[in-house]
């Protein structure tokens, strides 16, 4: 799909490379086809609808916000975190083989889809998780267009250079280890529209300054990389068109938590760590015609 | 500013009426000068300060949503209420002389502005004061660049054409006669982001599905014109950008409210029906070097 260069065995182009590592973030329209776009939302009427503790509601308890860890379960979502298309830029940018750390839908729903905060992700992990460095990536892959309408994500170029900019907690609470409701509601307020580690408003306008704002769109089959720490929210979704996304978050092999004591649970932490080897470029079309969460082919 | 044509004395172009009446709204940039802005935004943190029930705070309660009918007392606003770039537009579209029904600074404040859903204006006048029709026009004046990232009002073109579309109101209260805190309950939550007359979710996904969804955006200085029915919303405002405007509504004064026996304050629906006699065009120039809100002129 993407130009490989003569001399080194890569998924993307040196120029991708130096835009990824000098903006925070590449945006490759038409990653997916629509044929496998469809084959993806097929599957978001049965996640949205299971009833689990992987569903975090939005504030509004009426609408689902996200799913977390459906490609533990899902032969499609698990399909897509071994896709090429994304687990071999993903290696490229962190230069070393991968894992999926989190899987999440982030179901933007028309009219209800609420916001997220400014934030940068890695204070998440580094604070959560004991995530050791940024060597992390973020994958969105769009079902839905993304327009100026139904609330794209608003990036701030270059702000990842800024690294961890540290911010007070607005509760003291740190995840303990059992799994108590108590337990569940230190850590769900991370993945609702109240964010912990929200960036203070200062910092923000400093940041929007200094570097402008980008809001980033595109049509369904888009993927966007983006890094752990650029500064970024997107606001609440007032159009009728929903907009889903699927966020893939890949880890370095080289770069496992350390914090053995905490114990977020698996579906925002997950445990195995073991690489991914890529599926074939075509295995998302295997799925053309299936049921929906079948489970019939194993990728 | 505007072409004048040979044989209709007109301050708009047979062009930009059409226009208008085709999509129900005309975006007119650069009508107020950056000078003249200055202006009119040296007033707003008097305004925004004044502790009086003409203003609207958030549901936050943190920051101010709106002011209302400052031009009775504020000598700047005043003069915007009679420019000749404002009245004389509205009395083209409106066909007669006109009043100021409503005025109100719309601060949708960096962080914190939240939404308007999805409405028509005329409803509202039509159910709470009596408006026999929409011959009643609304002038926004845009104080600050109104981008991508600061929630630009987003309409339905074309929308203007179904009429007022009927809503059950979300409670049965109208307001009453009497000054007491429960009339203004009943009033307030029309002012802010609980709407009475906000259109159900099935209207708004079949008008846009027709028609698309416009974003309004333009830098400061930009004035736009829309109709009392067309469909408007503006999500909540995330960026560290204010977007300040001040939203003039002139009434045909062959269009009094009837409905004599219900009473809204003043400042939401004026009794001075007085037709408007234009200012000079740099009046507002008159202004600068004036202390802010210092009422020295009187236009």
């Amino acid at each position: 799909m993407m130009p490989i260069e003569q001399n080194i065995s890569r998924a993307i182009s040196a120029e991708a490379l130096q835009a990824y590592q000098e903006n925070g973030y590449l945006l490759l329209p038409h990653c997916f086809s629509p044929a496998e776009i469809d084959v993806l939302s097929a599957e978001l009427p049965v996640i949205l609808a299971e009833d689990t503790p992987r569903r975090i509601p939005e504030i509004n308890q009426v609408s689902v916000r996200s799913v977390y860890g459906s490609h533990t379960s899902n032969a499609v979502f698990r399909c897509l975190t071994r896709h090429p298309r994304l687990v071999e830029p993903a290696m490229d940018f962190l230069g070393s083989e991968v894992y999926v750390y989190q899987f999440k839908v982030n179901a933007k729903v028309a009219f209800d889809g609420d916001v997220w905060n400014w934030h940068q992700d890695y204070v998440f992990w580094l604070k959560e998780d004991g995530l050791p460095s940024p060597r992390i990536i973020n994958a969105v892959v769009f079902l839905s267009e993304v327009n100026e309408f139904n609330a794209p994500l608003m990036v701030i170029p270059r702000s990842h250079k800024e690294g961890v900019i540290d911010v007070p907690a607005y509760n003291g609470t740190v995840s303990g280890n059992d799994k108590s409701s108590a337990d569940r509601s230190a850590w769900i307020s991370n993945l609702t529209a109240k964010l912990k580690y929200a960036l203070d408003r200062n910092t923000v306008t400093r940041l929007a300054k200094q570097y402008g704002i980008q809001a980033l769109k595109g049509p369904a089959g888009s993927v966007l990389f983006f890094d752990s720490n650029l500064v970024h929210a997107s606001a609440n979704n007032l159009s009728p068109f929903d907009r889903n996304v699927i966020l893939i978050t890949f880890n370095s092999v080289e770069n496992i938590p350390v914090a053995a004591g905490r114990r977020r649970p698996d579906f925002l932490v997950s445990r195995d760590h073991s690489s991914i080897l890529p599926v074939t470029d075509d295995a998302m079309l295997s799925f053309v015609g299936c049921k929906p969460n079948s489970g019939a082919a194993s990728h």
